[in-house]
C-alpha cells in the first residue's frame, strides 16, 4: 500500500494557499495512519477486537452441559436465556410504565454502543478521542430531543398548572437544536486533515445509528402512551415469531429461505408465521380484559400505581358476523353464526401478519450487515443469543409499523388535547373559538 | 492488493451451512470487483469522472475575458452568475408561492443527484443497476411523505369539504411507510454477496443524503407556509453573507480563518457578518410593509393570486424605547429616545447573527466533505460557482434554524386549526369540548 503524494486539492488557485510542509507531511505519512476506509483484505483484522461470543456460555452451565453434543448444548443455552429474558420482560411490565420506559432507554443505549463500536473498529479512529465523546454527545442530544417531545405531552397532562415547566416545554425544540448545532460545530472543528475521510464516514455512521436506534425507540415510547397493549402485543409477536420460526426450522426445516441467513428455512418462516397469528390473537384477547394494558398512559394514577379508564370501543366486546364464505360451513357443522370479540383482536391480525411476513426482513438486514463487516454477532451480552442488536433487530421495524398503524387507523383527535391547546390561546382567541364552535354546533346539530 | 481467502463467517456452526463452491469463488475474485470501500490511494481515480468545473465559463464570455488576468476573469464570471441567480430568485418570488415551492423541490432533486453521484463513483456500483433506481425510489417515497405532510395542512385549508381527499390525508402516513418498507425489502433482496460492504455503505449514504436534503427542504416549505418573509429574509441573509464575506475577503482579507477553507479570512467573516446584520434589518423593514410577504399561506387567494390578511402583531409598527446604555448618548446628540419599528426587525437580528456566525460552518462542513473525497466542487451547473450543493450548503442549516425559531418563539396555537380539529371529533365529543370550554371561560373570564 502506498501513500498518496498528491496535495489535497490540485488546482492552481488553491495551491497558492498551501503550506509546502503540509504536502511533505503527506509523503512521510505512515501507512497505519493513512486516511483509508474499509478494505476487504483487512476487515477481519479490524473487527477482531469486537466481543463475539454466541458460543460463550456461563461457566457452570458449560460444565453441566459438557456431555451433550454441540448442537443440543447451544439449544439448551439459548432456551434458558430466552426464558430468562421473557421472565424479566414480564416482571418489568408488572412494575408499570415508568420502569418499562427506562428499560427501553437502556436497551437503546446498549444497541447504540454495539453499532457504534463496529464503526470505531472499522474506521480505526482510536487516536481521535473527540470522536467517541462526540457520538455519545449526539446520543444524549437526540434523546433529549425525542424523549422531551414525548414528555411534553406527558408532563402537560400531569402538571397542567406548574408554570415553571412551561419555558422548558415551549423552548424544548430550540434547546435541542442548539445542542445539535454545538455537536455539528464540534465535529467541524475536530476535523484533522489526515482523517477527513474516516471522520466523515463515522459522522454518517453515527447519524444512521441515531436514526435507527433513537428515533425508533422514541416511536416505542409513543406506542406505550396509547396503552401498554400497543407495546406488549407487538413485542410478544416478534418474540413468538423468532422462537417459533427457530423451533419449526429446528425440527422440520429443509428448504433454505434466503442466502443472507442460511439457517432460516421456509418451514420455519411459515410455521412461525401461523403460530404468531394464532398466539397473537390469544394474547390480545387476554390483555383486552385488563385496564392496566388498555388505558392510555394519561389515565395512569401515580397515587396508587393503577390505571383507571372507560375502555374505548376498541376494547369492548362486539358482536361480529361470520364472513359470507364461512357461513355455510359453520351452519352445516352447527356452530354459531356470530361471535363476540374485541375489535382489537382483529387489529392484532394486521400486526401479526406484519411481524411474521415483513418483520423477518429486519433480521435479514442485520444478517447482511454482519456479513458485510464479517462479524458473527453485534456483541456478547446474552449467552446463546449474541448482542442486544441481534435480538432487537426486528423489534425496531415492528415499532415503526405499530406507530404508523396507530396514527393512521386508531388515534382520533383527543378532546383533552384540544382543550389543552385552547388554554394556550390568547383570551380573545379563546372567546373566538368558543363563538365559532357554538355557531357550528347550532348549525349542524339542531336535533341534539 | 490481495483478495481475502477467508469464508464470510468463520465459526464452526456456520461452516456446515456454507457451500464450498462459494468459498472458492472468493479466492478467484478479481481485484476490480473486490468488496472494498474507499482508499486514499485510488480515491482521485474514482471521482475523476464527476463533473468539476469551477473554472469553466460560457464560451463567448471566455473569449471576451481572455485579455484579463485569471484572478479577475474568475471574479467577473462569478459576479455575472451571482447577479443572474439573484435576478431569477426575484422573478420566482414575484410569481408567487407555488412556483417557489416547485423551485425548492427542483433544487432539492439536483442536490440529491450531486451528492448521490459522488457515492456512486466512490463505491463503484455501476454494475448494480438496482442501486441507482433504489436511491431515486427512496427520494420519491420520502418526498411523498414530507411534501404530503405539509400538503395535508394546505389542502385541508382549501378543500375543507372535499371528502374524497380525506382517505388520502388520513392514510398518507401509512402509504408512505408502505412505500419505505417496499424500498427496504427491495434493498435486502438486492444484496449480492460480493458487494455487501459497498451496498450497505451506499444505503447509508442514501439515507444521510435524504436526511440532509429532503427533510430540510421540507422545513423550507414549512417556513414558507408561515409567510414568504420567513423564507426570503433567511435566504437573502445567506446570500448577502456569502457575497459580502467574499468581497471583504477579496479586498481586505489577510488573516486565515480556518484550515478547512484556506480562502476564508477573518476580515471576510467579520465584514460579511456586519453587512448581514445591517442589510438584513433593512430588507426585513421593507418586506414587513407588504401583505404579499407577511401573510401566512392560508390567506393566499388563488382567485386573483394575492394575499389578504390582517397583519399580526409581528408586522405592526411598535414604539420601542432605547436600551438604558444608549439613552444618554442619544440624549446628548439630540436624537429621539423612542423609535417606531416592526417587531419582526428585532427577530431578524437573531436570524442574521445565526446566518453570519453559525451559517459558515455549513460551508466548512461542505469544504471538509469535498476534501475528504478530493473533489473541488459538487457539480458544474453554475459557471464560477460549481454545483448547486456548493451554493446551498448553508441554506439548509439556516432553514432548520428558522423552522425551530418559528416553532419556539413565533407560532402560537392557531384558532383556525383548532376549529378544524374539533370538526373531526365525534358529535358527542364536540359537545363535550364545547361544555368544557364554556365552563373554563366562565370561571376565568368573569370580567369579560
Amino acid at each position: 500500500m502506498s501513500s498518496s503524494t498528491e496535495p489535497l486539492l490540485n488546482t492552481g488557485e488553491m495551491d497558492s494557499n498551501m503550506d509546502p510542509t503540509r504536502k511533505q507531511s503527506l509523503d512521510v505519512m505512515d501507512s497505519d495512519t493513512e486516511d483509508k476506509l474499509v478494505d476487504e483484505t483487512n476487515i477481519e483484522e479490524l473487527v477482531k477486537e469486537l466481543p463475539q461470543a454466541t458460543d460463550r456460555t456461563v461457566q457452570f452451565l458449560d460444565n453441566l452441559l459438557a456431555v451433550l453434543p454441540n448442537r443440543w448444548r447451544n439449544w439448551i443455552v439459548r432456551t434458558i436465556f430466552t426464558l430468562l429474558m421473557v421472565g424479566s420482560f414480564g416482571l418489568i411490565i408488572y412494575w408499570g410504565p415508568l420502569p418499562l420506559m427506562i428499560v427501553t432507554l437502556l436497551v437503546q443505549v446498549k444497541c447504540f454502543q454495539e453499532i457504534i463500536s463496529i464503526g470505531y473498529s472499522v474506521y480505526r479512529v482510536h487516536g481521535l478521542p473527540w470522536f467517541r465523546s462526540l457520538s455519545w454527545y449526539m446520543l444524549i442530544a437526540s434523546n433529549y430531543f425525542f424523549y422531551g417531545e414525548s414528555l411534553v405531552d406527558y408532563i402537560s397532562f400531569f402538571y397542567k398548572n406548574m408554570n415553571f415547566i412551561k419555558p422548558l416545554l415551549t423552548y424544548h425544540r430550540f434547546i435541542s437544536f442548539s445542542l445539535y448545532v454545538v455537536g455539528f460545530i464540534w465535529f467541524v472543528l475536530s476535523l484533522v486533515k489526515k482523517y477527513y475521510l474516516r471522520q466523515f464516514s463515522l459522522f454518517a455512521w453515527t447519524h444512521v445509528t441515531l436514526l435507527i436506534v433513537v428515533t425508533q425507540s422514541y416511536l416505542i415510547i409513543q406506542n406505550m402512551f396509547e396503552g401498554l397493549i400497543w407495546f406488549i402485543v407487538p413485542v410478544s409477536m416478534i418474540v413468538i415469531n423468532d422462537v417459533m420460526a427457530y423451533l419449526f426450522g429446528f425440527f422440520f426445516g429443509k428448504t433454505p429461505l434466503i442466502k443472507l441467513s442460511p439457517k432460516k428455512t421456509w418451514e420455519g418462516f411459515i410455521g412461525g408465521g401461523l403460530a404468531t397469528v394464532v398466539l397473537g390473537m390469544i394474547i390480545s384477547h387476554v390483555l383486552c380484559q385488563y385496564e392496566f394494558f388498555i388505558c392510555p398512559i394519561e389515565y395512569y394514577d401515580t397515587a396508587d400505581w393503577t390505571f383507571r379508564c372507560e375502555p374505548s370501543k376498541l376494547f369492548q366486546l362486539t358482536e361480529y358476523e361470520l364472513p359470507e364464505a364461512l357461513r355455510l360451513i359453520f351452519k352445516v357443522t352447527g356452530l354459531p353464526q356470530t361471535y363476540m370479540m374485541y375489535p382489537f383482536v382483529l387489529h392484532s391480525l394486521a400486526l401479526s401478519l406484519f411481524s411474521s411476513i415483513i418483520g423477518p426482513f429486519g433480521g435479514f438486514f442485520a444478517s447482511g450487515f454482519k456479513r458485510a463487516f464479517k462479524i458473527k454477532d453485534f456483541g456478547d451480552v446474552i449467552p446463546g443469543h449474541g448482542g442486544l442488536v441481534d435480538r432487537f433487530d426486528c423489534q425496531y421495524l415492528m415499532a415503526s409499523f405499530v406507530n404508523v398503524y396507530i396514527s393512521s387507523f386508531i388515534r382520533a383527535p383527543n378532546p383533552a388535547k384540544i382543550i389543552h391547546m385552547i388554554h394556550q390561546l390568547k383570551p380573545e382567541d379563546q372567546v373566538n373559538v368558543f363563538n365559532l364552535l357554538s355557531e357550528y354546533l347550532n348549525s349542524t346539530m339542531t336535533g341534539v
